[in-house]
């Protein structure tokens, strides 16, 4: 039993038990998206890989781009809303291939502009949290081109929350720091104060730290947190392929390791990683996205 | 020159130029999206402001929902885009009018539940930032009402994007601290460690903190941060009423008062705010946002 939704509506429409037909929508209902013209740079936020968490905006863009050029971390569930004959081009970072440096990829967008195309340059997340965002922007607006950031639902946020985890409580937390905990090197970030980091936050959310997992723990629980404090990992958050490890910050390398679980993955250090339990929707919710995908797919 | 937008589409429409009639979508298109089943409480984050930032979800949620139940920080453009039939019942907290106790809002929400309806709960920002939605979600489950977490754009992150303003930047920090400052009593919260904060992060985000501006400011600054350390502080972020103050955490509180800032506000605080004259793209955007706006109301 499929339902056919309506898309558009800013009147009223028949609501329920019907077969809907896709309304013939008022031109005006999208009237307050912003215009893409040529020339310009969209620098858009993807949220975390769900393409339901798309915003409004960064989905008609999509349409209207010339050109996607897309992050690594791009699901391809996203990937699929772009139309067929828009030309997309990957500017990721990929284990064991060399990849593109920040200046060529900045490069590409300004030479893509500068012939006139639209540019829709896709990023993980939210564009402004640790994904360079705002370097690529700085870039186009020294070069002359003219941009515009579309935020994005970040993956510490918005992706911890299909696996139950809420990041703030207000019996809990009154500060939530997110940190991005590697150097440029891949090690152990010393530009971080790890000691006013563990002290001044009751819940930490920390991205691309995956394979820091074991120092991060050490050094939280030298820094004062206590080793039992609860910790969940989640690889894939907000996807078809999302799992969670709930663990504690002495045991997560190990039970993460033993789990078998893979980058990209967010980690939550906190007590509030104990109300999954009670906010666990999400294992439901997956069910029913599975099922209408195959739905879908069988069309 | 109004140009139609086409709404949907996942194969190819021809894209420049011409006049596009709203194309009739294919059917599975949205198929991805989950299912607005009766029964089901959807705890919703309307993002900042601009209705281009609800996601996807929401925004069809929106259209599906039996009744919408939302805060006071709900944009009037937001709720625009709900059905004229669809009841709506605002259930926030305004000034000198009495609120509704958490209870209260729970137990409307369980009875319209229970009653059949798809039931809407519309919050500012993401529901899992300093939002209540965790607490509202745990008692959803404890009455045995079905809940699912609809994340949105928060309002210290994606807000802040409108005013030229990135929460991260490689050269600047790799940590990023969020905080509501105020206690149940509205003074300034003892519960945060503000020697600790002030040390970790070098970019603090702070919510509902606005008519604790002056008190937040001296504590900073007495924890150790620069007086002349630059703050932005804006208001009604990402809609048309958008105004932002950059200024210093000695003169914040003045410079604020004397430009008749009002809240809703976001206070940022970090040397990024340097970055925002590089950074802003958001001037010519409301320009046209506004444009945008006017042809539409007048067709």
């Amino acid at each position: 039993m499929t339902r056919v939704r309506h898309n558009i509506s800013s009147g009223s429409l028949p609501r329920s038990g019907i077969e809907l037909a896709a309304a013939n929508p008022p031109a005006r209902s999208f009237a307050f998206l912003p215009r893409f013209e040529p020339g310009w740079v969209w620098l858009t936020g993807a949220g975390p890989g769900d393409p339901g968490l798309l915003t409004l905006q960064a989905y008609h863009a999509l349409q209207d781009a010339d050109v996607v050029y897309f992050d690594a971390l791009i699901s391809d569930d996203i990937l699929r809303l772009i139309p067929n004959d828009t030309p997309r081009v990957f500017v990721g970072k990929r284990a064991g291939h060399p990849s593109l440096k920040q200046p060529e990829i900045t490069s590409k967008l300004v030479q893509s502009a500068r012939s006139g195309c639209r540019v829709l340059r896709l990023k993980g997340g939210d564009p402004f949290v640790f994904g360079r965002g705002a370097e690529e922007a700085i870039a186009l607006g020294a070069a002359g081109v003219p941009f515009r950031i579309l935020p994005g639902v970040t993956a510490g946020i918005g992706g911890l929350a299909y696996a139950g985890l809420a990041v703030t409580h207000r019996d809990y937390n009154q500060a939530l720091t997110l940190i991005t905990a590697h150097d440029a090197l891949g090690g152990l970030s010393s530009a971080l104060d790890w000691e006013a980091i563990a002290r001044g936050s009751p819940v930490l959310v920390i991205y691309m730290g995956f394979r820091l997992l074991d120092e991060i723990s050490k050094r939280l629980i030298a820094e004062g947190r206590a080793a039992d404090e609860a910790v969940a990992v989640v690889s894939n958050a907000s996807t078809g392929k999302q799992r969670t490890v709930v663990t504690t910050l002495e045991n997560a390398a190990e039970e993460v390791k033993q789990a078998g679980l893979e980058p990209p993955a967010m980690i939550v250090v906190g007590e509030i990683v104990r109300l999954k339990a009670s906010l666990d929707w999400a294992e439901s919710a997956f069910t029913s996205i599975a099922e209408t995908q195959q739905a879908a797919a069988g069309i």
